[in-house]
């Protein structure tokens, strides 16, 4: 057991799906999440500048002595994760493997859709994990890079979100796939309009709530759950703060994100 | 006369409209560019981070030893320029108060709307250079946060891009602009489009080149003037290299960018 606090971390707030699917399934644990709003998006730049601002926020968490790190970002899981393995010996998580495990839970995955950052999709790191796992398999990565411009409007219920949707969706259904991947940590408050837009046998697959499961095996093999005599706080740390980053945080948590602070990463 | 190089900086390569007004104007100027597109954008990030990184951009150019710098950029000449100016002796241009000009010169301007990121309309900079200047004017500031992205995906021509424009001018149109300002360096590539979504009496007034007419004015007046034996040369610099930065630096020059050098600030 131990009582230190867990780190997450993500470019932004879309990470926030993640620690809100950790705290029901580990609502004992401490949380500190450190959002690098001052440089998002990361899902549009090099794999070289992705993980050196990886590695700072794994530092600034670290300063913090966590006992363990979950990448909340699916960008800086494809291109930094490998590194920050090598490099440091404090547990860290990606958001890429559990959602792999899970797309594949299903035998009849057959033809697997992706969306996410065009640093994703050109990173080849999910449909590289995808076919290591099971032969046979389709696979069609669709960098999507305005979903994210649109949730962080929170025009996900405008008409032109729709229309951006449609286009980049049609050649995944045209394809015939039978599960979509949600490969960032944003996409679940598309979920909704995304059940319309696609047809009813298509499975989605997103990646907050399969982390969340890997941690808790992970943090039990490992013997370092938290003590279950108290809940677990959670402090946001972001490098910007703004108060559309502050409305985002609450609705990407559904409930009120407390006090935030300002970090300034070395 | 000064044969040192000019100093340009922008969050990304959208500032690169200006360069290319500048280039036209003043044809022996040697150009020093730098993009910040590890951090870009700055639209949405709050006007602390801002001017941390606008000096940090100021500090990197004037290590280039320039006789000058263009703020080419909405949002840090909004939030930025005032601490700049107080704190550096070398000339330092915005592209705020040129556009302002730029609006006014029309004698008959009365009802002015400003689109621009969520950063330059909260400064309320435009709108209170705006009033200084004419009494009774009608100022209607409307963020538009999304333009940026549609600009950088190239889906100029989109239908999506087409029904997010309107609903960000139809305000403007209802409350009868006669005069629009493209408060965003990125902005001038819309303008065809933008020229058939607006009555056709609706005057556009964009930043890039009345800034490079305030500027060939300034250097004037200083002394500054490049030497006029040989064309000037372009050097840029961003703080993350992609191939999509590549490719967008071209559109934005409507001419290649020649070798483009990774900077580091600090």
């Amino acid at each position: 057991m131990s009582s230190a606090p867990l780190g997450i971390f993500d470019s932004g707030v879309g990470g926030l799906t993640v620690v809100r699917a950790v705290q029901q399934l580990l609502p004992h644990e401490e949380i500190i999440y450190l959002g690098d709003t001052a440089r998002l998006p990361y899902g549009s730049k090099s794999p070289q500048t992705i993980r050196q601002f990886a590695d700072e926020d794994v530092r600034f968490l670290l300063h913090k002595e966590v006992k363990a790190i979950v990448v909340a970002c699916n960008t800086a899981t494809a291109h930094a994760l490998p590194n920050l393995l090598a490099q440091y010996r404090t547990p860290i998580i990606g958001v890429i493997e559990p959602g792999v495990e899970a797309a594949l839970s299903d035998p009849s995955t057959q033809r697997v859709g992706i969306i996410a950052t065009q640093g994703t999709i050109r990173s080849h790191a999910y449909q590289h994990a995808l076919a290591q796992r099971r032969t046979g398999l389709i696979i069609h990565g669709q960098a999507t890079p305005l979903l994210v411009p649109f949730i962080e409007e929170n025009w996900i219920d405008h008409p032109a979100t729709r229309m951006v949707l449609e286009a980049y969706l049609q050649p995944l259904v045209d394809k015939g796939i039978d599960t979509l991947m949600l490969a960032c940590t944003h996409y679940p408050l598309l979920i909704p309009v995304l059940k319309q837009l696609l047809p009813e046998d298509v499975r989605l697959v997103d990646s907050a709530t399969t982390c969340a499961e890997h941690l808790k095996k992970e943090l039990t093999r490992l013997n370092l759950l938290a003590p279950t005599d108290k809940d677990g706080k959670l402090a946001i740390h972001l490098t910007d703060l703004s108060e559309q980053f502050e409305a985002l945080a609450r609705q990407f948590l559904k409930k009120s994100p407390g006090r935030i602070q300002r970090a300034v990463l070395e």
